[in-house]
């Protein structure tokens, strides 16, 4: 037995045309037939999700490695994770730029060092001596977030003065904002691995950090439990610890993996007013994908079941 | 009622002098002694967490602020963290230089910005369009910190050559290199909060990121669970979400924050091997700290129970 999901973002999609729709269902078809072919001849887990979200971050259609948002300055910085549950061992890096491939660095980091995360300039260096591929600015650019990027920094000329931000007042609820993709899956061996990756938020500022390179918030795994991987408005992901909240539900209380990311969106909604959304797949095979956003962009395979692609 | 709680690093302390014992105690006195007096006179726990971290990030004594190790290019870099158990709300700065008090940018980042977490150049723009107070490097820096590092260097010369690095020949035992500072509390008003500050370990490279700053791992706060904060090897509690572990502990399987504390340092153990401890104070008061190591630096503080201190 085995079973895969892998999602693309949530949010309310609403502005999606049809045209659009069909892209994210073709892109997504492609993924999950890989990743399903790649578990069917016996790969482990924690290879299969670094493969599919490399191919997420390739896909420009994704916010995450090339289709990656655009920060205040113009630039393009990148955070990945991803965890193996056979271990509890895990890789993380935020603040990267130009690295085709985030969630392989994030990997290395897991593979080649003592360290589980690594930031800013010092992961720019670590990646740098590992020879992992790099590109140009111009690989990463798409049309669509250079577009994205100038409405909002007309939109959002306070979003530098620190007085006039409101918490409270926040865009939750534009997709475009909270992108990410990533891959939950359990291999033939029962072993479970997650691993998410993003460009972050439009038009973020300060090096911020969201929850997708936070081991617990964006990304968890564990054989005990499930492998999980998130996509929402970062930092209430990070205030209940989400991905870790699922895993817990599961030990502490007994849920299965279905119950589980149910009762985890429920406390995102009522504890910290949380837009976005989980993918989950279980020690036992189950699938799950929950959200309190309008939609979340998303596949999944099971041994046996062929694969399926959804958006809403 | 209050309990308020602080700690000074895990480790196995086996080493420190009875010279050395006495200059713990004795700041730990001062410190417990402050914000106890705090907590009686009705301020609240966000704010006497802050108080304490600050006055531990001022001490020479302790790796955080005043005192931090220094890394591999012998640099400074601090990296704290502060939530609020009233509504989850977190601050958290990562590989800060020259900030006198990281735990205040921390609690700067929650209050001014949409964001919980700020890393690196970006954080430290935002420390300076804040006006946060900054020192220059000899203000950090410790004949005992610089005497350490040149050691450091000096075993540890294939630190740079990554494919040397063994993750099991790690020098666990060594407490100087897991010291941490943080404060938990729980006010007159029933609200709990707490906080982490570190100066990281001794030789780190690539812009590590340890589990201080990580909110989940090295500090959590819940008005319906528990506040912790957690000193130890870093790693271990990010792969094991620690902090949020004995929040959920108490919130899924009904344990008190002394229970749950027990609990959570026997998983670090049969999970990840981990060394290190946390601190917990809980909702209904009880103060608790739990270690892996030889012993743990903290004091405590319960309303009309006086103040203690302890190492072991």
């Amino acid at each position: 037995m085995y079973s895969l999901m892998i999602h693309g973002g949530a949010g309310s999609l609403d502005k999606l045309t049809e045209a659009e729709q069909r892209d994210y269902h073709e892109s997504l078809n492609k993924i999950i037939t890989e990743g399903d072919a790649l578990l069917k001849s016996g790969r482990p887990a924690f290879e299969v999700v670094e493969v599919c979200t490399m191919m997420l971050e390739d896909d420009p259609l994704f916010n995450a490695g090339r289709g990656s948002v655009l920060n205040e300055d113009g630039e393009i910085e990148m955070d990945a994770a991803i965890m193996n549950g056979i271990d509890l061992k895990a890789g993380a890096i935020a603040g990267v730029r130009f690295i085709r491939n985030p969630i392989h660095l994030a990997r290395l980091v897991l593979e080649k060092t003592e360290h589980v995360m690594l930031i800013g300039t010092g992961a720019q260096k670590f990646a740098k001596l590992e020879r992992v591929p790099q590109e140009p600015m111009d690989y990463f650019l798409t049309d669509k977030r250079t577009k994205q990027w100038e409405e909002a920094r007309e939109k959002d000329v306070t979003v530098l003065d620190l007085d006039k931000i409101d918490q409270e007042t926040l865009p939750h609820e534009d997709p475009k904002k909270y992108g990410t993709v990533g891959a939950v899956a359990l291999d033939k061996d029962g072993n479970l691995a997650a691993a998410t990756s993003t460009g972050g938020i439009v038009n973020k500022h300060f090096g911020r950090v969201g929850d997708s390179p936070i081991v617990g918030a964006g990304v968890y795994a564990d054989n005990n439990t499930c492998a999980c991987s998130a996509s929402g408005y970062g930092e209430q992901f990070i205030r209940l610890s989400m991905c870790k909240t699922v895993s817990a539900l599961m030990e502490y209380k007994g849920l299965n993996g279905i119950e589980a990311a149910n009762e985890a969106i429920r406390e995102l909604i009522v504890k910290v007013r949380g837009m976005g959304g989980v993918i989950v797949v279980d020690k036992d095979g189950n699938c799950k994908c929950a959200y309190s956003t309008g939609g979340m962009i998303r596949a999944w395979a099971k041994e046996g079941e062929g694969v399926h692609t959804e958006l809403f």
